[in-house]
Parts: C-alpha cells; structure tokens; sequence
C-alpha cells in the first residue's frame, strides 16, 4: 500500500521516505509530533495545532525549519495528493542526526521533518456511533505529558492491556485521580456537568478538548476542570473522550460496567454535533 | 565520518543505513536497545546484556530475529570492521514497520535490528580518570525505567539541565530518594560501605551494577542495598556511577559541593582496578 508523504522538503513513495539510524527521533524518542483531523479533505483547527506544535518545540528547545504557512502547504497538499476525505494528517520534528550517539545533543543540528496523511479506518467510524468500552490501567507515563514526543510505550502498553480485555481504550490514573485516556482526553457527566481534569504537566493539552470547552463557555451545559477519581467515573452517567480523529467519541462502559443504559448519553451527543459543526466550519 | 554499521542482516556505509517513517520505533519509541561495552577489542559482560536483551524483549512482547550467536557474530564484525579498541556497540531491535499509524501494534511485525560501533570519546576517559561533577534534578521519566526502551527524553532533559551548570551527570530522585544517574547506576560509600538502591521498576537493571556487586560478595567490601536520600549522598565520603562505556566513573562533587577532599576516593579506585581486571577476564 503506497501512499505520498513528505520528507524534508521532498514528496516522496512512502517506501523511499526513511530516517538515518542515527536521527535522535530514533535513538531517544528526542523528537515531537502532531495529528491534525482532516474533515471534508480541509484540515481542522490547523491554528491550535500549530500553537501547541510551537508550544513543544519550545519545551525541547528545538526550532521548526518549517513555519506555519509552509506546514499548512504541506499538509494541504498531503491531502490532496492521497485524497483524504476524512481522516488526519501526522507530522513529526525529530531533533535531527549527529555522528557519535551521546544523550547531550550537539549543537546546531538540523531536524529531520516528517509527514503523512491517513484515511479515516472503519472502526474510528463505527466507535463515533456505537461509543467504545473502557478499562481502568494505572498511568505508567513520564512527567511531561504536556510536551508532544514520540516517547509513547506507556500509551502502548496501555492499549495492548487493554486490547486484552476486548476494550477499545485505556483510562489511565493515578494517585487516585484519572487522568485521562491512553491518546485522548476524558471527560464524565455529572447531574448535567461535563467534568474533566484540568490542564498540567500530567495530561496532554489537547486541541479537541480546548476547542470544545471554548464551545462551552458560549452554550448552556456547564464546565468543572477539576481532579475526579475512577469511582466518580463508573458511577458518571456519560462519559466521553475527545481526540483530534475520533472528535467526540462516546464511552458507554468502564471496566465492564455499563454508564447509565449503556448508550451513548445525550449530552454526549449533543457535544457530538456541537463539535462536528464547529470542526466543519473551521477546517481550511 | 562514515563508518559501517549493521541493519536487518546487512553491513553498510552509515550514510545507507536508515529505516522507514513507519517505524514503530520512531512513531512510538517502540524498541528496545543495549549497549555492551568493547575492551582490548574485545565485547564486555556479553552474556548479562544478552540476558537483559531477552528480558526487555518478553517484557514488550517482541521476539529479537537473531539468537544470541548472531548477535555475538555481529557485533564482533562491526568492533573489527571499525577497528575499535576501546568503546560500545549499540543495538536497537524496534517492533517494526505498519501500514497505518495505530497505538496498538499489528500482529506478526518483522522487527528491525540496526547497530553500530563507537569508539571511546576522549571525555569518557577523562571523566573516568578525574572523576565528575553531579547535580540533581527530579526524576520525571516512565515508570518501567527496567526496560531498556528507546523512549529517553527524561534523560536527555536531565542532561541538558546539567549541562547548563558545567556538571558532567544528573543525580535523579523522586519521593525525597535517589534513584540513580540520567544513563548510569548511581552508588554513595558510607563507613566503607557501599549503598546503592535496590532493583525495581524505578531504576535500570546495569549490568556494569551487576557485575561490580557480584565482585564485591567475594571481596571485603560491604554491600547495602537500600534507599537513600539526596541529603545521604552530598554527606557521603566517595561515590561513583556506573555504566557500560564508563565503567566505574568516580563522583567529586554533587550540586557544588565537594565529596570529601573533592579527589576520587579509596576505595572507589579499588573498585575502578576490580572492575577493569574483571572485565579484562571476561571481555570475549
């Protein structure tokens, strides 16, 4: 299965596009990335992403070669050249190759940039739809789950426990509190209050989640960030995580316990629509 | 600087040795590594980082394409082809190339397995002779720091904060208790005594630890196994790292302040010439 990506400049067949052994991205996961949604072949909320994109780099101390208006060419032209409908657009910096591994990066190296487009699977649809199952693992990640890198085993562990079980995504706390999912943000319902945790170092600021709680300020459901443990969740009566493919996707069950009915919730998908016609009117 | 290198049953110049943007060991620091030390051109403590290597392999559900003889072979091939006399080999097994990008890794992967030699930087045996500076910083990495992942930023972090205030190495600690070095096992001697932390999921299994304790069960030294505080470390009279290319490496100083007379200690030399003749022994 071919497809055209982008690689440091070039568009190329994803067999030639490759990365030195020696890139760092590869020897200590020193690199960040990006997932922009695609809707309708635009891509979505492309100035958040590019602002927590800027946000990472500036935690590694690292700088794009590429800026904004060349990003967005770039990912436009992915989407173009693929004939993506709906699905995303994955970007990633690495902080480049030296010659000699060594932890401490020499100065002045130049980043390794990466980029492809991919259509949206059947079974990201059909979890929109159906809403997905959840089981509770504790979050084994870093401390600086704010900052994008590719230094993922955590969230991979946690989804292949999770597969186990025959449940779609992990819920991950810890010291008594969720945090949020294995590669999405959480959300529960309480007496008609979407719940969530509030940003820090502990949780991805995600973009789905900031457009959404924009969508919040204006609209009538009201909004607590605030720390909430595992049992608040079982016991919510929705659930929901966000993501910048799978926007607002229902949880109907936690560690085997269905959420009120076992539907997807109303408010649930009310936030559904909200966002989808957010998402719509913003994508360029 | 080109130099030939190993990837997937092939030796090549550097410059040709690259794997695919759809490497899970990119996209997710999905692979493991080990790095085993050369001396007199000969590999180091081969069997404790083969043992290691299976053992990160059945923790991430992998299976190395090559035996342990392959690997001996191997590595042996790039120590003579690069001529190294003193230095490492590195070796990296990632879970393999997908399609699409997915947390959750298909099933039947073929992994990628690359590796290289490194001669020993003129700063290593410097630091090994005069003994270097530490400083502390709050130990922000994963919590299954016992697989050798690839996923290093909170070390690499570590490095270029110490790096800022001239020290050679970072002391991490977490929950008021030293855990070890950003890349090397981390020991204090107390009244002659050696205290070192006992193994966990908080710190790396070190072979180089390994080997250096199971010499001190025959020798006079005493062993203490135990947690130890940030306060019980800049109090201690000698402390030393280490590691599989910096064998045992002396510690002067930690945030600024001298060791003792600020000299490598006693017994930490007797421990330096116990190691390097042990090694000596069993480098094949």
């Amino acid at each position: 299965m071919s497809r055209t990506v982008y690689i440091n400049g070039c568009y190329c067949a994803s067999e030639d596009a490759t990365v030195s052994i020696f890139d760092r991205g590869l020897l200590f996961a020193d690199a960040i990335y990006e997932v922009a949604g695609v809707i309708d072949g635009k891509l979505l909320d492309f100035a958040s992403h590019m602002q927590r994109l800027d946000r990472s780099m500036g935690e590694m101390e690292m700088v794009c070669p590429l800026n904004h208006d060349d990003i967005l060419k770039m990912m436009r032209e992915l989407v173009r050249l693929n004939a993506v409908d709906e699905g995303l657009v994955y970007m990633q910096v690495t902080r480049g190759s030296s010659g000699d591994r060594d932890f401490l990066p020499s100065e002045g190296l130049t980043p390794t940039v990466f980029a492809f487009a991919q259509s949206k699977s059947d079974a990201i649809r059909a979890e929109i739809r159906d809403g997905i199952s959840m089981v509770t693992r504790p979050d084994i990640r870093w401390g600086r789950r704010d900052i994008k890198t590719v230094g993922l085993m955590g969230s991979v562990f946690a989804k292949m426990a999770v597969k186990r079980t025959g449940a779609g995504e992990a819920l991950l706390h810890q010291d008594g509190y969720v945090t949020e999912g294995s590669a999405t943000s959480f959300y529960i319902i309480l007496n008609g209050t979407i719940v969530t945790r509030p940003l820090s170092n502990d949780i991805l600021h995600g973009c789905t989640r900031k457009a959404l709680l924009g969508l919040l300020v204006a609209g009538k459901i009201r909004l607590e960030e605030r720390l909430f443990t595992v049992d608040e969740a079982t016991n919510a009566d929705e659930a929901f995580i966000t993501g910048a493919s799978t926007y607002v996707t229902p949880v109907v069950k936690i560690n085997g316990i269905a959420l009120s009915n076992g539907e997807p919730g109303p408010i649930t998908r009310q936030m559904q629509d909200h966002y989808i016609n957010f998402a719509r009117q913003v994508a360029i």
